[in-house]
């Protein structure tokens, strides 16, 4: 299950706050090795460390930044790649890598909902790697290429906190308001100007990736088709002055009567695959469950974790749905880069990349 | 209706930082004169100077500054009083003054849920002020004292939202997400360390008055009594490192069919007494309606209008309920100080202050 | 000295953050009447309301929202122009305007250090005006149009400072360390994910202005030669997250002996011919002494005198140099957009505008 | 040197801030193992989980949060104890526990400045834990009790910084303007009405310790009397909304000749006894220099080389010193409670803890 050699991977928009983070991610990961970092012809052809407005709190890896960019074609050596494009290139790039016969693990948002394309968060829905096998059929890819794509950050954790209600009671109807990270809009992303002491309410297109992905990643596949989840999700989404942390206040309906302890006990109990398998980027707990009416909370929770599970607290009822809670998770952590990269493990795990390393040489 | 001479005002833990929006809204109020500033033991005896650590960014007036800082038991020359006062110490001194003659407009919380004592909003329930009568019979008080209360800061913009839509469709069911200013927590209220950059999903009691509050100002008079609304709310409450202006995401279920142009016309046509009344304080239009999608916001809406309306912006349909909204307001000066300016305005209007002046000299 | 009619203004790149502070200013403003807003070729011909993000917490005035955008050429109709230009365009539009006989009241840096462009701050130095004789002569320009600019904003708060001490004292040496609002950039200026909860130690040729104008600033014109003032300014700015004003901690020698009650007394009781001349925007004390040990603070004060006064606190002896205080200035009222209008309002006083408003029609 | 097993450490005023750095820094130390947690009356004999509220990002380790906190009088079966307590109650509990043969290493200001106590940066004045002899002398201590205290906290990246320039070109003057951050002033500190969005130029006693303190710390001892190095130095102190990260715009002049690559060389080379000795919790570099003309920044930079590092950028000359400079330090890190763990590191080292443990049992 885990590879005999560290695969090498691409990373395509390695400058950007996600592809930083995809670089912090990867260096040093027991199974990858970064042989490459791709950006736009505007970077290509300088170092990692000239193109890079490097924006984490720690240094850049010496490694990485002596590394001299490469444009975004498919390039040979490589095992497999992370796009953290942005929307404006990445359908046509990842296409590109997938037919050259790499394996892309995408945070973009342009192929999530075509249905040969698998939406996964490896704890809730690994069996959708299946449709790998209709997606090369369809798009006509080489054995060993393919696309996998992760959520939308706001997506990631409010589909991980109905995941085990929904498997255990059904969940019918789910109101969510958003209040995220400034980080989430890339950067330079918000101005300073506009945010600092502030809420802008309003993200374009976010309340709708909210309503459509949650349903294709608690969809159920039936005979190799994807039947999207019939839930019914409402979305409202903020933008606050937070740096990294996506805080969602969650309000859900069941489909079959649950006492608030039974609510609390499915989501402290949840386990999937990445835990199974132990994944190397896998929290141990996927859901952390707080008692402290006042948590979770990003300035204190966000980094927990590695940042990779997500916090559910407030737990209580609700008079208009059900049930109401408050979901944190970390955006570009979890929500994007890390997201990815669990992906990425998860498919290790279960042999589909390395077999067609050879071809792509 | 317009007073014949500046009524005396006396305001009630004038130092905190409602107290001093009571101090900047009655200095040139062209009805009042603030003949006196109390406060607890501890400032009683120093100038208003002294004791005040002034919060706002333009100089205290320089006639209240130079007073000295009376204790808090009723005294004479007061045609009525306004109460800042915690709710450690409002219950009481509040009872006091009505007991001694003296009208009472309260921001504090203790009385607000009694069956005798108004919670108004005056565009909403100007009506519920004929509890007064039973009020004073109920407690004894003589015939010029009585207590009034304005409503939560949070409750001021959901009622004010939700009124319009219910008296033209039936609201059925409300839930609301708020994301509320530091101010709304008073002086010095939370610790930089704990708010900057971070989202805190709690503040004790608040979700509990969002519930309540909202249907006592909603409900009707029947034969003197209040019924209260039936409209069940639903609320997620979280403090943001805002300054001023608590937001809130809102969706609604209506009784009766309505397009979201309905929904609009009836918000934006929205008005009531004050504004039919000419009272100093009321905004031309309590409810603001934006169409920019990404509006209102508080850094740029809050101190519009004088900080006097409610702003509702983001209107369109919810998949859960019927419609979503985005709500703002000023929770310092709407949602406390001026609500209670407003509220004894429309007293003075109604006839209901001054009568009895002579008789608590 | 008081204009006969309002006169007309064109505001050049009239939809950023200064520019808009341009509009604010001169709507109502009783002299001037805004007559054309003027931007680059991406918003000309585009109404105001279309092509400008307007940042200010009120709303834009209808009348200027609803005029279309004029390119930057000159037209005719304009008694005079303010810039509030970028440095990139700023240096050829604004002589362009001149030449077309159009007197131009810059907020841009490029031509602030010409040898025959007045630098002009009203209180201490509006006997540069007479810089524009030679100005005209050198440049051939019309005898009604000529160039003049105020100083950079934080050069604006330091020379405001040191001018009544250099006048009584004489000022050596001066050290300034600055720390910056974010609005000194500009729109959008600074990402949040920089400057939020941070210090960043560096703005580009900020410190090289503020060593040179001030010299300028403080300089006196011998036989229509500007001799530099013999003042060592040595500067070290920071930029910290602020919205508006520039707080300066500022330290000075002195070439006379001087006690600290003398020098609190000269700077309090600075005025000059603003104040002298009722211009309309002067406020009453350029500078505000205070006492109290935290003062100034940008929250508390900086919208206070309608931004345009300079607050000094914090006097105390220094151990290394002579004196140290705490100087702030609102960096887009008076150390901007305001300063602009205060230097054409003391040029109309003065006589040198409008006289020759036939020639450019 | 190293202890041939864990010693027994106590943590005085173990739940505040620093408080709870140090019980951040000390679990898992190789060197100490925390024995007890020790706070006022109001917190004694509750848990630690419940005395406290944990303010840093991480979970507080389980064997701590379980620990019944103390009160502060000195215990038995401690081989040292650290000082985190508010100087309201630090002289006296301090020197008790010195007197209960208890080597004492405190945070604390109250005993800085006593001729007989080290004020010790290891990097700098090693040798100043030599005034141990003549404090156990004069205060009548037993033979394992003293007391050594670490610098205040801006002092500590000033002093930092000057120490390499000191020796080896002498330090005659030093101004340094500080942007302090809010963890600076404990928990609850600031109240973020007061700090969001300002900038406070006062800091109570905080420029009299920068003044003082570095003459102390600089200085040399001749025949066991401490002769305070014959510095002046300036200050001006700012607080700022930044979380973690004191930066210093410092300015120096010199005592003999140097170019700004000499003082480049100097601050670069510079390393002390903690590296030479290696111990645990010393940078490998007491002294980052950075080349990037935008650096330290408190975002970036401060929790690098695990906040035990000095950050200097800016390196350029002075018109009016010789030198200027951006200096940033980790406040509550080496500032504070890091600061005091390597001191106790040192003494370890230099066998000065330990020997006594026995008497104290």
């Amino acid at each position: 299950m885990k590879p005999e050699r560290r695969l090498q991977v691409a990373i395509l928009g390695a400058t950007g706050a996600v592809g930083q983070r995809f670089v912090a991610l990867l260096e040093n990961h027991p199974w990858f090795e970064i042989a490459s970092v791709a950006a736009s012809e505007r970077s290509a052809g300088r170092t990692y460390r000239e193109a890079c407005r490097w924006l984490l709190p720690y240094e850049a890896p010496d490694r990485v930044t002596s590394m001299v960019i490469a444009d975004m074609s498919p390039h040979s050596g490589i095992d497999l790649a992370f796009s953290a494009l942005s929307a404006s290139v990445a359908g046509d790039v990842e296409l590109d890598w997938a037919r050259a016969g790499v394996p892309v693990f995408s945070n973009a948002r342009n192929h999530r909902m075509d249905s040969d394309v698998p939406l996964v968060i490896p704890e809730i829905n690994p069996d959708h790697l299946s449709l790998i096998a209709c997606q090369r059929e369809s798009r006509q890819l080489p054995p060993s290429g393919f696309l996998v794509t992760n959520a939308n950050c706001s997506v990631t954790f409010l589909a991980m906190a109905l995941a085990p209600l929904h498997r255990a009671f059904g969940v019918k109807l789910a109101s969510v308001v958003t209040m995220q990270a400034v980080s989430g809009a890339g950067y330079p992303g918000l101005s300073a100007l506009d945010i600092s002491g502030n809420v802008i309410p309003f993200i374009a297109g976010e309340e709708e990736k909210l309503e459509a992905e949650t349903q294709k990643i608690l969809g159920t596949l039936e005979n190799g088709t994807l039947e999207h989840a019939d839930i019914t999700v409402s979305a409202q989404v903020n933008r606050v002055p937070v740096t990294d942390g996506h805080t969602e206040s969650v309000a859900v309906k069941l489909g079959a009567p649950a006492t608030l302890g039974d609510v609390r006990d499915v989501l402290q109990a949840f386990s999937g695959e990445p835990q199974a398998a132990g994944l190397p980027s896998a929290p141990p707990h996927p859901i952390v469950v707080m008692d402290e009416p006042d948590r979770p909370q990003p300035k204190l929770d966000v980094e927990r974790e590695n940042g990779m599970a997500t916090f559910v607290g407030g737990l209580r009822p609700c008079s208009v749905l059900d049930f109401k809670m408050t979901v944190l998770g970390h955006n570009t952590l979890r929500g994007a880069a890390g997201g990815s990269v669990l992906n990425a493990e998860l498919a290790v795990a279960r042999g589909l990349v390395g077999g067609g390393r050879g071809d792509n040489r």
